[in-house]
């Protein structure tokens, strides 16, 4: 069974169209990034940026890069209202792009929530395929009141958003050298990366591969979720050229 | 690719198990039927079954039976919290769980949204398959704003929920029949019947099978969310024997 509609596509055709897009060079920090587009009600940004600095200070996002759009201005198509303002932030699919780009055959997976216990993470608890939705898990998933991100910031114990790919085990030393430019360029949100041919974080990986676990971009997002502040996310929106984007915490 | 924690259980797994618990009968219409259980403020109660009976007149639910639960009370291991009320109404795996019953072999396969013009359904727009969520999809579905339940019961077009199964086309005199005794013991919730072999809203099935669609349990749910109406649903929470449960519309 598949679908023949062509207006119906699953998350996982968004997902590759979007990582062909990305040119971010990690060794010159420029090119473009994926980012998730946020709104708020403009008298609550400033409350909201707070949130987002804690959760990216607790290493809970992709990196603590933003960009803002005031109200009027468009991004990918999607127009802030007014009184609302528009917060562009990076999102995970960002390092599958890097990786395709270095030519690793990069396999994103699925969406979920990992719980975490004294700063270790342990095991995740929920997951949506990206082969069997047509919407993102990780949209989906902050919206269902199952995660804990403030809880986490706190006491270094919760359940927050990640996510999860596959690459062939021969491309070790490339996924390695690649995570640690990664690193050095302000990207941080790597939550583990597993061994060959053995389970990551409770979840089995494909013969001759090994699982790559990044923090969900939307952590920030499901904070202030959590907080009782209305926010719409969208993820996936859209490419945005990194120098363009401004460090937070 | 498979997950190796058993404490983390795909949706279709959870619906084999609670199919197989099914014991209506829709000839004699006694038997234990598979029940949402909608929790809401007492205080609102009476507007939210005027809403579900709207929906309920509509045909947009499996059938128009619901049982109360009141503070204190328990089902299926919930206990209704105080200044609370809880309401079981009839989850559409009960369809499923007689079409077993009847030694049909039966196939859910996802639950999405579908596009209604003029009380005619058209297309699947959003889907999510049970094989790869841990989260049911139609209690995920229901809290991305992407229904118009309310606005499909005034005017005949709108987005409302539905899940997808596919059976054997062999087997198709068997349904039918089957499907008309679920209409006379009034499960009026069968969107639509499929021809062997052939797309049925805008998406292909297997070889040799036909797709049957049900509108969503949560259809009434959806209305009350979208009427700003605080309530909180655990899909496919358990089985509850259909005479204790009264009609409502």
């Amino acid at each position: 069974m598949y679908e023949s509609n062509e207006e119906m596509m699953f998350t996982n055709a968004r997902i590759e169209e979007i990582m062909y897009n990305v040119t971010f060079n990690p060794k010159t920090r420029d090119g473009d990034i994926v980012v998730n587009l946020s709104v708020v009600d403009k008298n609550n940004l400033d409350e909201v940026l707070e949130l987002f600095r804690q959760v990216m200070y607790s290493g809970l996002s992709v990196c603590s890069y933003v960009k803002l759009f005031d109200e009027g201005e468009t991004f990918s198509g999607y127009r802030v209202a007014p009184g609302k303002a528009g917060i562009a932030t990076a999102c995970s699919i960002t390092i599958d792009g890097v990786f395709l780009k270095q030519g690793i055959p990069v396999r994103p997976k699925f969406g979920g929530i990992v719980q975490v216990k004294d700063r270790q993470p342990i095991r995740f608890t929920d997951m949506i395929r990206y082969d069997s939705t047509t919407i993102d898990p990780l949209e989906v998933l902050m919206s269902q009141e199952l995660t804990s991100v403030k809880e986490m910031t706190r006491t270094g114990s919760g359940k927050v958003l990640a996510n999860f790919r596959e690459v062939p085990m021969t491309a070790k030393d490339d996924v390695d050298h690649t995570i640690n430019r990664l690193l050095t360029a302000g990207f941080y949100g790597i939550l583990e990366v597993g061994e060959p041919n053995t389970p990551v974080l409770g979840v089995d990986v494909d013969r001759d591969h090994m699982g790559v676990i990044i923090t969900g971009g939307t952590n920030p997002m499901a904070a202030v979720q959590e907080s009782g502040i209305p926010i719409v996310t969208k993820a996936i929106k859209g490419t945005l050229d990194f120098r363009e984007m401004k460090k937070l915490a």
